[in-house]
């Protein structure tokens, strides 16, 4: 590598979108307004596409002050993509990057992402091209190994906590059994964050279950009666990847469950399918528990999660963070490539401090939920809300006439 | 009627919860707080289903602060019910409040409350029993008449206008059809709000459908094959009461649709299944419009849209001054009955007064989206736009590259 770096810079924004991925975007933006090193800044249309289709916007200069209403903007500004370049993708990526003099590239998303940022910049080390590449973290998942915790997840989470908060009142002020349905296909961080909803005694949700806990439908229909049968009510947070103890996600499995009907698949398919489908197991199997009549119903969050215009303001600083500091390690002749991590300086306030990890540790492979904050595989533990509770930041105000001697 | 009536209240929480729900509950306690024709002040938990078990809460003398945060709290703080008195039932409320000797009674809800309120305000005057009954109005549907907008539809529309921003972001960021159903079974108010969500040229909600302008597939997927082929993407508002030419709601007729399928009726019949059916016949009807591979997501906002807890400023203040007004007009010996209701102020600015409508005006029937709202069966005016704007308050800033030159 050479000892002092000199070219364009691509950047790209890659996978689902989360509420805070401009702010890193405009991070990166006005960091490089700060060094010389990077002459051009070309923003790549809808990630890895953009680059090969050398569809880029020159962004540099980009005013202030729009900036900065960019960086409020939910999803990806520059358009995002679900391309997962194979070799040969990633090797025309390499092409735009020669063509272009793209000396640096950072990309913003998940492991995927990062993982094609690790292959792009094997293939410029192989071909003694100097490219330096630097994964910029984002996903609600929160699912990167190494990473105490990932931008966009705070936002999620928020959304999650709030919208839970609200439908234990709506549930409270209308009792039944109410099932939320919360994204996550692999990892349970954003449902496990509705157990931020609670604040009085029996408040919900009642009922936590995350991909990580094995849930057979025999353990879901005892819990959801004995909370009725106890309390008149019962709000649940499922995550659409919750699974079988057969290792199949319900999502899946719901459809076997149903096969006899031959057109099943056609609703079994939809978003809603899976809330619907417990709610449909509740009402066949459970009709009368605690001998109530009883009423179902089934919510599915959604797209809602990742694009609410609403942010957790520590998630909004920290995204923007990842970002400058992915310049500044640009700038160092020592680096060549790397993820912008995160991590809790230990002591009594939450504190992070960044660091740089080889793509190598970040890329593909997805961080699960410890075991030790799921509780009887229907229950989020205390150790986790101490962890997630500064990621979300303060939740609305509430009150109860319980609060009346 | 006594010139100086003195005696007991009842007041009660019915229907649908929202995000100022409460807050005329608190509008209601503070003002009794200033007068002395109230003695006390009981709290009927789960609206008429608490007057006739006598399930009431003394709350005339309820902290100011436990009050204020309960004023924050979405849904019904109190409790709410689905029960539709009939004349049996009325005559149960009517004996309870005998009992407790209840000279006033403020019920707080939407027709069918204001409808059970009339009918016990004619019991009572038959039985030449002195008491005096107001309807505080409560709907995210916004359908009460008389009354320009009803207390909880700006904060309900609030959701769907900042849930569509983010959805459209989302939309643009990773192109595709997406549809989202939003309540609103009998009246397109709260769909309609969708179009604020619009800020640059070819923003979305591209599409809008509401209950009062009946839908034929065909038009449906004609309108969603020309937006695509326009601009690479659809986002699409639809009404969960959305109606096809025959007058049947497509909630329905989606079943009889595909009664081929005779199990069918499990999943169509869940929250999901009105969006995943639209999905279906634009992925099965439209395989390839513009020549473009398609993608199809639905989303059903449902509960979110009415306990989400997050308020228009403007809302939570008129829900507050409506449950204050109701019990000034309850000092008056002049009246003995009413709905309190808001105009505007004719002006530039948006400016409301308060005034009293007979229960009988508002009561049992909804009130439509006016015609002349509607354009092409498929969008909505800019007159409903500069209705709605102020009942919503300011969205989130945002900002996009195509703002740059």
């Amino acid at each position: 590598m050479s000892e002092k770096r000199k070219g364009n810079a691509v950047i790209g924004q890659s996978g689902g979108p989360t509420m805070v991925i401009n702010q890193s975007l405009v991070g990166v933006i006005q960091e490089v307004q700060k060094h010389s090193h990077i002459d051009r800044l070309l923003g790549a249309r809808h990630g890895v596409r953009g680059i090969i289709n050398e569809d880029f916007l020159d962004i540099k200069n980009i005013p202030a002050e729009l900036a900065e209403r960019i960086a409020l903007t939910p999803s990806a500004a520059l358009g995002s993509t679900r391309d997962k370049p194979d070799h040969a993708y990633c090797e025309r990526i390499f092409k735009s990057f020669e063509k272009n003099d793209v000396r640096f590239f950072f990309y913003i998303g998940g492991n995927d992402s990062c993982d094609t940022a690790r292959i792009v910049h094997d293939m410029a080390r192989e071909a003694k091209y100097d490219l330096n590449v630097f994964h910029i973290p984002k996903t609600i998942d929160n699912d990167l190994r190494v990473h105490d915790h990932t931008p966009g997840y705070g936002s999620a989470a928020r959304f999650v906590a709030m919208a839970m908060i609200g439908d234990d009142y709506d549930n409270k002020s209308l009792p039944g059994v109410k099932i939320d349905v919360i994204m996550g296909r692999n990892a349970g961080f954003l449902t496990a964050a509705s157990v931020l909803a609670r604040k009085y005694e029996n408040d919900g949700p009642h009922l936590i279950y995350v991909p990580e806990a094995p849930l057979s439908l025999e353990k879901f229909l005892g819990d959801v009666d004995r909370v009725y049968s106890k309390i008149g009510r019962c709000l649940i947070a499922v995550s659409e990847g919750v699974s079988a103890p057969d290792g199949k996600s319900w999502a899946e499995k719901m459809s076997e469950h149903l096969e006899k009907d031959a057109h099943g698949n056609l609703q079994l398919s939809g978003t809603g399918a899976l809330g619907d489908f417990f709610a449909e197991q509740i009402k066949s199997k459970l009709p009368n528990p605690g001998g109530k009549k009883l009423r179902v119903r089934a919510d599915t969050f959604g797209y809602l999660q990742r694009s609410f215009p609403m942010t957790s303001e520590v998630d909004a600083r920290e995204a923007r963070l990842v970002g400058q500091i992915a310049v500044k390690y640009s700038a160092d002749p020592a680096v060549t490539e790397g993820s912008i991590a995160m991590r809790r300086v230990p002591g009594s306030d939450y504190k992070i401090e960044t660091f740089l990890t080889p793509l190598s540790t970040v890329a593909r492979e997805t961080k699960h939920l410890d075991p030790s904050f799921i509780v009887n595989g229907n229950d989020i533990s205390d150790a986790f809300k101490a962890y997630v509770r500064p990621l979300v930041g303060p939740l609305p105000t509430v009150g109860s006439f319980a609060e009346m001697k």
